[in-house]
């Protein structure tokens, strides 16, 4: 055959046509079996995910060591048992990084893998339901951490251990680093990074504390702002005073705290602390096209809080508010007697408040902290005298490239498994470890995670949806497959 | 003898002889006997002190109304094992009042004792020891109530029974009425007299939750602030609010509240509430003077309470801001997460604050917090609505005339038993019941307390000095023996 002038022509007809075949493979590599596994087991998974979702791992209350001891130790067995081998609980300054790995693809690129177990205080009494005792209920789990990360641990451990169970092997190497101060802003995060940079090399690193546009729509997220917290107490007395004996004279603790707080804002809705925004730079015209493409409906947010109105600077929209501003938010404020029943007529010698500031660009939270101090010392009233308890370290904001084929391949996954092309989004939330990551691997941590803006992140009654479970576990599988292939053609 | 120069005459300088005589053991009644009492009694009747303290009959927490009924029956139980008749629980729309008498004394006159058994709340964390768990520690007893108003409660119903005991009677017939629910502002105490006014009939009334100068020093209260209290609360969303999510466009109902809360006060240090001076007028030439007499150091109660700073309008003197100008304090301000440990990153949805007024001249409790409510209203932010709790009622503020019989008697009382005379003082504290037993008995109700200032009332730790316990019987006994000397010459 004329055509068939060498051997090496034949040769390349042949990859030509594996390639073709595997091509079409590879858009479309089969998740059956998969999927089958993950429906059988559901009942089982849905029992381990109410058992890790009740150990209450509040980082920020130090009695809780314990429980995320206990969540992390929890989370080390479950890896063992699906088949990840080098599973250790790695000490940090704060709680363990429980890290895991599966290197039998040699050759094959490694994926790190981010989420975090620690979880947000909780106000019990505002719970429908006790937030440590989850339950099922309308096709949703409640309870503290349910999405908020523990969809997180629980979704990409799950879909590791539906292709270990079925294929007996993965498609590319893994590891797990499923950090516990997450919610602190991750000040040990760093430092754990920089003592175990050799144990946790990789390819490519996911963050699974992430999120989607909705439960039909993919987004991916290319930005987040940092966030750095703080407290502060104003003492005017040793004492509470009684409001007859003392009153018209005597400092009044609660007084101070609301004029200092009032100080933080101007009429228009800003920071006006000096020197908030010196590091802020103005949004961008291609920050200012991706909000453009986006179907936002502030509605929507409203509808999801039970809020009336919107605050802020309107020179900015709602998206560029949250995404690309920074804020300074009373997260908590108390003083004098506020038992739910009860009315004492004290003048209060003291009151706390907390802040969290949200931070973008170039902001340093410790800076940003030390302006803030700054400004109370400076609205400090006669006769009050302030205490601050201030956080070990702070998130940094980070930004992610689109144009990178780790972005790609994460596009083409949400893609294939939604049915429709993501969003680029970004998130005025915070996860710490990610800009870390960067800093110190070298590598972007791109999020993939599932967890959706209604899930009441932080707040009382959080819940994540068992649809999510599902998807989130398919969306994972697919995602080794895709970068398997992409990166060495996998099924050529 | 030339100078008997008729019957008339005799009789005449007999009268006088007795007088004199008479004059001479009126003005110092022997006491010995109840002294001998009081202190051969003291370890049962700490006992007692310590029993009657323990109870937590928090008036404004409805959860302990069955304290409130627990305290009342122990009161009565006691009152009826002294000897008292005619004991009963009057109930009322809140707690009962304990009610006895003693009207064995015909043609004397009737003294009606006021006093109450209820308490304010306690924030238990900052106790020495639980609040209702009292100790005696060094010559005092520390418990909630343990000085306000346990003190005139135990004080008032030992001395009559150190006179039962020692005499097997009274010098003048007596009614017992302690009420229990001073501290919302006696709400219920107006309609209680009103209803039972025959009962209550009597020819004085003292009012023993009240106090002295200092521990060597006497005073005779002369008026009192009035007070009345109120809630409100501001609602901006039905849920905290993921802080990063959420953060830039949704409202933060603390800071709202600290924005009110601020507003309610000018540059001053005086309320900015529209009309809430109307009706208070400039202190008077009379009260100016009173002032002028008494040593009066500021840095007294700065010390007392550890404050650094005195506030408020100083264009009035401090004593004359406590007792003839009205205030706005809050007394409790609570929103977000503020549990003592742990920081959680949400905006909050919604944030409390408890106010408490004290009242002068003719203010009115439900005028001044519809002016209040006014202000808030016109201050409440968009994205913001506000729920109020209002109390059931108020207390007057109370003048008592210093040129009176009454007065008088009790001067002549303190000034036996603390060797000096009283100073005429005021009080920036409230009894609602005062006010209410002048407009419906038509008889002023004098202070005879034993409470000093420094004994943290309504604050953590309160105490009560063991020496004012004895003091304190020891002036009721000499005032009954002087109350029957100078109304019936009792003893001549």
């Amino acid at each position: 055959m004329p055509i068939l002038k060498s051997p090496v022509l034949l040769i390349f007809c042949l990859i030509i046509f594996v390639g073709t075949s595997s091509s079409a493979q590879k858009t479309k590599p089969s998740l059956t079996a998969y999927e089958k596994y993950i429906d059988d087991n559901n009942d089982a998974h849905l029992k381990e995910y109410l058992e890790i979702v009740s150990i209450p791992a509040i980082s920020s209350i130090p009695s809780h060591k314990p429980d995320a001891a206990k969540a992390a130790s929890w989370i080390a067995n479950k890896l063992k048992a699906i088949g990840m081998a080098n599973v250790q609980l790695i000490p940090t300054e704060g709680n363990p990084v429980v890290y895991a790995s599966w290197d039998k693809a040699p050759g094959k690129p490694t994926v790190l893998i981010y989420a975090h177990y620690d979880v947000q205080p909780v106000k019990e009494s505002e719970w429908d339901n006790p937030p440590f005792s989850p339950v099922i209920k309308d096709g949703k789990i409640f309870g503290r951490g349910a999405s908020d990360d523990k969809s997180g641990v629980m979704i990409t451990i799950l879909a590791i251990e539906a292709m270990l169970h079925v294929d007996g092997k993965l498609p590319v190497n893994v590891k797990f680093m499923f950090e516990g101060n997450e919610e602190m802003g991750s000040p040990y995060f760093k430092s754990f990074l920089e003592k175990n940079k050799e144990l946790l090399k990789a390819d490519f690193v996911l963050n699974a504390d992430d999120g989607q546009y909705n439960e039909n729509t993919p987004a991916i997220t290319v930005s987040l702002r940092g966030s750095v917290r703080m407290e502060f107490s104003i003492k005017t007395a040793n004492t509470d005073a009684h409001s007859g004996e003392f009153g018209g004279k005597t400092p009044n603790a609660v007084v101070d705290m609301a004029q200092i707080i009032s100080s933080f804002y101007d009429k228009a809705g800003n920071v006006a602390v000096e020197g908030f925004y010196d590091k802020v730079v103005p949004v961008t015209a291609e920050q200012k096209a991706m909000i453009k493409k986006i179907p936002y409906d502030p509605a929507t947010d409203m509808k999801i809080l039970g809020t009336t109105a919107e605050v802020g600077d309107t020179s900015y929209s709602p998206l560029e508010r949250i995404w690309y501003r920074p804020t300074l938010e009373i997260v908590g404020m108390q003083g004098g007697y506020t038992a739910t029943e009860g009315h004492s007529n004290v003048i209060p010698g003291n009151a706390m408040a907390r802040i969290t500031c949200r931070l973008v660009n170039n902001q340093n939270g410790n800076e940003i902290v030390a302006l803030i101090v700054k400004h109370i010392n400076k609205n400090c009233p006669p006769g009050a005298t302030i205490t601050y308890k201030l956080s070990d370290g702070y998130a940094s904001p980070v930004t992610l490239p689109a144009n990178t084929k780790e972005y790609r391949y994460i596009s083409d996954v949400l893609t294939r498994i939604y049915g429709k092309e993501p969003y680029q989004y970004a998130s005025g939330g915070s996860v710490g470890a990610m800009r870390s990551v960067k800093e110190v691997l070298g590598l972007y941590a791109y999020p993939l995670g599932f967890e959706l803006t209604d899930e009441k992140w932080h707040a009382a009654n959080e819940y994540f949806r068992l649809s999510s479970i599902r998807k989130g576990q398919l969306v994972y599988c697919y995602y080794l497959l895709h970068l398997a292939e992409e990166e060495t053609k996998y099924y050529r």
